[in-house]
C-alpha cells in the first residue's frame, strides 16, 4: 500500500488543529484513498510545547530545505500564515515537485498569479480550501459542482472577529469597545486586532473569490475597505428601526457591462435575508449563480479542527488525484 | 478540440432546464473542460411541445438503444423521474459502458446498491448531485472537500413542496388545505401531492444521504416516516408559543455505540437554529462532521435550471475524469 507523504511548515494551533483532525479520522481518510497517510516531516522550532498531540521528536526540524528536497514528500501543507517566508516557502517547495496545501489568504491574496503560475510551470497541484471561510467548503464548490453556473454576486461573511463583535454589539447591547474587549477574552480577536476590524482579512478572502468565480485579480489594496471601528449602539439601533441588522460584508457583483463592483464594508441586511443570522464567530457565503440562484454556505470560519478538515480535505483531493 | 457526447433521457422540466443551462452556460463549460459538449440524441416522445428552446428534430429518438448502443456517447444523462423504467435504463447505460447522471432520488433510494454495483462492475462514473436537495451542492461537497471528517448528524429540510406550505401556515396563519392549494396555484405542490406531503420524497433523499455519509443503507420504506397532513393551525401556534417552527425534517444520527437512529417528521425548531428561517420552496441541509462541526447549505432544491446546475456539475465532473 502506497504512503503519502506530507511535510507540514508550521506546529502552531492551525497545523496542530490538522495534525490531530488526522490522527482522529485517519480510518476514514486512509479508506478512501486506499493508501496511508502520514506527516513525516514538522518545520517548527518549538519543539517541547504541550500540544496535546504525541508528535515523535524526530519528525521536527528547522531546516524548511529538508522538506522541499525530500524526495519521498509528495504534498507540502504551509499552515506559517503571513505573507513572508509563507510565499517563498510555497514556491520553493512548488520548484521542487511538491504539491501544496495551504491555508493562508494573505499570501495568496498578495501573490495569487505567481503562486498560480508558478504551481502550473511545474505541473503541482495547488489548493487552498481553508484559506476562505475556514471549515467552509466554499472554494471546492465553486470550482467544481458549481463551474455550470456563471456567478453573478457574492456576499460574505468571512470574518469572524468582526461578527462577533457585531453580534454582541446587537444581541447585548454593549458598545464597540465592550464587544472588543470580550471577543479577545474568548479568544475570537487577536491581541492587535487591526487586520480583522479594519477588514483587512475580509479583503483578502475577497481576493481569493473573485479569482475564482470572475476570473479577476484584484490586490486587496484596492478593494474599498471599511472596517467596523466606527460602528456605535446608536448605528446598530438605527439598522433595527429598519428591521435590519449591520455586519461587515465582502461584496463583489458582476454589472450588466461585464465589469465587477467590489467592496468590503458594514452594510444594512434586512432580517429576513439568511445572512442576518450568521451570529458570533460563524461565517457565511452568499452567491448567486445564473442557473442555480440563491445558495449560502454557513459554517466555522475559523478554528483548529474546521480548518484541519478543510486543509485535509485538499490532501485528499489532491491524493486522489496523483496515487 | 475532443467533444463529449451526450445522450438525454427525458426532455420534461427538468430535461428542459438542463439543456437550457447547457446552451446558456456552454462557453463557460466548455472552457473549463478545454472540450466541447453535445447532447447529441434525446430519448422523448413528444416532438412538438413548446420548451423555449430549439432542439433539432434530428436528435430526437423513441429508441433508448440508439443511446445505448451508440459508441459515440459518453455520458447518459436520465432525467425520466420515476423508479421505472428509469433504473432499468440506467443499469443498461452502464452495461453499455455509458457514464451516468441522473437527478432521480426514487430510483436510487430504491436501487442503491444494485446501481452502484453495476457501476464498479462496468467501470463506469455514476453521478447524482441534483438527487438531494436540487441545486445545492450538498453530494459532491460531503464525497469531497468533507471527506476528512466523521459525519455525525444530519438534519434536512429536503422537500420544498412541503416547506412552502408550512411556511405559507406560519407567516399568513392559514390552515393546512389552503396552504396546500396555494402550493398547487404556485407550481410548488403536484395535483396528486401524496409522495411529498406524505415525506415519501424526503425519505428517498435521506436514504441518500445515509448511504453517502454512514456507508449505511436503509429503504426509504424502512425510514420511519410523518408527513405533514396532520399539521395543523393550532400546532404552529403551540410551537410558535415555544419559540419553535415546524419543520420537516428529515433527521439521521450516529449513536454512541455506532448505530444510526433515522427518521423524517415535522419537528419544532428554535427559532435561533438556521434551519428555522429556511423558508416557502428553499432547502437547506445541515450537518455536522467532527472536526468540521456545524454546516449548512441553503438554497434552491429544485426547479428547471437549479437542477439544470447539478446536472451540469455532475457532467463536468465526470467529463474531467475522463479527457
Amino acid at each position: 500500500m502506497k504512503t503519502i507523504k506530507i511535510g507540514l511548515l508550521g506546529l502552531g494551533n492551525i497545523g496542530t488543529g490538522t495534525y490531530k483532525t488526522l490522527e482522529m479520522n485517519r480510518d476514514e481518510i486512509e479508506s478512501t484513498l486506499n493508501s496511508k497517510v502520514e506527516i513525516v516531516k514538522i518545520l517548527e522550532r518549538d519543539t517541547e510545547r504541550d500540544r496535546g498531540i504525541a508528535v515523535p521528536k524526530e519528525k521536527f526540524t528547522s531546516d524548511p530545505d529538508e522538506i522541499f528536497k525530500d524526495p519521498e514528500i509528495d504534498i507540502v501543507i504551509e499552515l506559517l500564515g503571513g505573507i513572508e517566508p509563507a510565499t517563498s516557502f510555497i514556491l520553493k517547495a512548488m520548484e521542487n515537485g511538491k504539491h501544496v496545501v495551504t491555508a493562508n489568504k494573505a499570501a495568496i491574496a498578495a501573490n495569487y498569479h505567481k503562486l498560480m503560475e508558478t504551481a502550473q510551470a511545474n505541473n503541482v497541484l495547488f489548493r487552498f480550501e481553508a484559506s476562505v471561510g475556514g471549515g467552509i467548503p466554499i472554494l471546492g464548490t465553486l470550482t467544481g459542482p458549481l463551474r455550470a453556473n456563471k456567478f453573478e454576486e457574492v456576499l460574505g461573511i468571512l470574518n469572524g472577529t468582526t461578527n462577533y463583535i457585531l453580534t454582541m454589539m446587537t444581541k447585548e447591547g454593549v458598545d464597540y469597545d465592550t464587544a472588543l474587549k470580550d471577543a479577545q477574552a474568548q479568544g475570537f480577536a487577536e491581541a492587535d486586532p487591526t487586520a480583522d476590524v479594519e477588514g483587512i482579512d475580509a479583503a483578502n478572502k475577497l481576493t481569493i473569490l473573485m479569482a475564482l468565480m470572475f476570473d479577476k485579480y484584484v490586490a486587496p489594496e484596492d478593494i474599498p475597505t471599511t472596517g467596523i471601528t466606527q460602528i456605535t449602539k446608536e448605528k446598530i439601533e438605527e439598522a433595527r428601526a429598519n428591521n435590519c441588522k449591520i455586519k461587515l460584508i465582502a461584496h463583489a457583483k458582476k454589472l450588466e457591462n461585464g465589469e465587477i463592483e467590489y467592496e468590503v464594508r458594514p452594510m444594512h441586511i434586512s432580517e429576513t435575508h439568511p445572512l442576518a443570522n450568521i451570529n458570533k464567530e460563524f461565517n457565511a457565503v452568499f452567491v448567486k449563480g445564473n442557473a442555480v440562484d440563491d445558495l449560502m454556505f454557513y459554517g466555522k470560519g475559523a478554528g483548529p479542527l474546521p480548518t484541519g478538515s478543510a486543509v485535509l480535505g485538499d490532501v485528499i483531493d489532491i491524493a486522489k488525484t496523483i496515487l
